[in-house]
């Protein structure tokens, strides 16, 4: 029999908390980072590789997929785990953040959204209830509501009404997602940087009593502080038995901050999209590969790290792969910073259940604050 | 103590052979396919996928390796070998052949050539003494001597003066080169389409008795009867005792068909080149992965290779990688089409040991003529 979908609190300290995701496919160890597979493919790694880092759950864009290859060919197809042989948990978005930033010719009404491909130009039309149906013949575990995000900073009026519609929304989508056992169905806390929008949509959120709570809208060109800020709001009014997911988020820094304000789940492009450019992400601070001080430089990239490509491969060669626009440079960069952001989580797990985390922070701030090692 | 440099014949099959190369480094089963890691990487793999395909040596290019990260920096990094991570063997060009395909501004004199960078732009000067120091800075076991390649069709006077200029410039590498326990210099072999220059170019190497003899100038454009006439007027003249390479070659009919005229190692891009654009190679022919035919075939792509790219992921999954531009897609192509050629050139080398080669090619070309299995 499926376990069926819940969230058990082991600990808290301070704001930060430590608990464990339950779904038919595994738990999810929080507070998690979740590495995204946009099109069914997390980019330049191997899934074993995402696995032995650490990683419990990825996630999958429903926006992409239901373009290419497609929600009923995927169906056909037996699911989105079989495709991409993946059999822990995956998290969806609804698809409504990406057609806001990669379609063309989009609409929005009461019914829904309106768009054309980025890929072919054919023309789509997505309901809460289409979100939530694509989202389930993709096979997804954890999916979202059908949302309307607007970029920051935005008016008022923009917040509010985009905040209420998604409200709306996610009333369809939770009678459209009914009761799956082993899965959930997760609201999107909107309302921009405004206090009491964020307030009332959290709040909306919770009287409908859904499975987990994500909190949308953040992120997309705010200030770090004014995100925290926004989480000092939503995060106390969310009750402390259900998860809580920080949309497209971040750097290790947003991250490690984010958990001190009450966020159990991440996830972010930004570990194999700046791996693809040179960008390492290391136990002490940003490292770019690009750099010609590490040409001569035979020392790996992070001792810290647990895992091949930090461990076994030398700064200098792969300034030479980067420089050279070699795949092997990109596929070694993205899978190490990967690794490094599922050993900054397990660190943060560690720290919460020691009762430890203050101190954590600190010191990991203090040593990305002190910089790489020196230059050879 | 190092082993020697040599050369086993253990049995041949009509003019197919089966031997050992004996390098510094380790032996190489032939006949051999090298696969072809150009500035330092074959291109998509990690050399651990490389090994377990069954290579046992790889190629460096030497033009792009002197360029960045440049020779002498090579020297002071320790060498390719410990710069990449592999300790097998090593192959390198003269670096010749892409001064002449790549670089601007090149002139040849008898000195040598002199070219601008395609990479800085920067003026390079490269004489046969010095292509032998580079690839000594290299650290590479079996090196090749500089020679002047020309594309075919060319006229007779062309293809002569760049014969001749070939043979004196081998006996300035042979000179070069020394004595090296444990590593070779290798004569190439070259005058075009003409039998009597092939024959001329062929003698001359032979006497110089070099500890190898690379067969050049062939698969740049000429239809693949004239490069197997060409194998069959220089073979015969090449000692039994020595390896033999022809460069550059080729797709896996072109490899089977010149182990049948008496070649032991090849090189070649295409398996990685190919792959990238989603044409594999396999047991039953080309599979081009970009055709829709593939789009809901959940079947692998290749069983009877021994590999994980071949046997663990649908053909639907990897046309949809290719499709979208993935790099797993270009990744998981690349590793098939190395196991595919690794897979080829073991059947090979047991079919001559069994004194079954024309057999074993018969039934190949039969294979690949039959075509890819029945669309579903
Ligand atoms: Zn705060
Ligand atoms: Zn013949």
């Amino acid at each position: 029999m499926t376990q069926d979908f819940g969230f058990t609190l082991h600990n808290s300290d301070g704001m930060a908390r430590r608990g464990t995701v339950h779904t038919g496919r595994g738990d999810i160890q929080t507070p998690a980072f979740m590495p995204v597979g946009t099109v069914g493919t997390v980019k330049g790694l191997y899934l074993d590789q995402v696995k032995d880092a650490g990683a419990d759950i990825i996630l999958g864009n429903t926006y992409h997929l239901m373009l290419r290859p497609g929600a009923e060919r995927m169906d056909r197809l037996g699911g989105l785990h079989k495709f991409i042989g993946w059999d822990g948990p995956i998290l969806t978005d609804s698809g409504g953040f990406q057609v806001m930033s990669l379609s063309a010719l989009r609409k929005i009404s009461e019914e829904g959204v309106t768009f054309k491909s980025h890929v072919d130009g054919k023309l789509f039309e997505m309901s809460p209830e289409r979100s939530i149906e694509i989202q389930g013949l993709l096979g997804s575990d954890i999916q979202m509501q059908l949302d309307e995000c607007v970029a920051l900073p935005a008016d008022h009026d923009t917040m509010k009404s985009a905040m209420e519609l998604s409200l709306r929304w996610a009333e369809r989508c939770k009678t459209a997602f009914g009761n799956q056992p082993g899965k959930a169905m997760f609201g999107i806390v909107q309302g921009g940087d405004n206090v009491g929008l964020r307030e009332q949509s959290a709040q909306a959120l919770v009287d409908m009593d859904l499975k987990g709570y994500s909190i949308g809208g953040l992120a997309v060109g705010e200030p770090q502080e004014v995100m925290l800020a926004m989480l000092d709001v939503v995060c106390p009014i969310l009750p402390t038995t259900k998860p809580r997911y920080l949309m497209g988020v971040g750097t290790p820094q947003d991250l490690l901050r984010s958990v001190a304000h009450g966020v159990d789940m991440f996830d972010c492009v930004m570990p194999t999209r700046s791996g693809r450019h040179g960008l390492a992400f290391t136990t002490r601070g940003r490292v770019n590969l690009k750099n010609a001080r590490h040409a001569e430089d035979t020392r790996p990239l992070d001792e810290g790290v647990n895992c091949t490509a930090s461990n076994s491969y030398s700064r200098a060669y792969l300034h030479h792969l980067i420089r050279s626009n070699e795949m092997l440079g990109m596929m070694l960069l993205s899978w190490h910073n990967i690794a490094y952001y599922q050993h900054l989580m397990a660190g943060i797990r560690d720290a919460i259940s020691n009762n430890n985390f203050a101190q954590f922070a600190e010191e990991t701030e203090a040593r990305w604050a002190a910089g790489d090692i020196d230059a050879l």
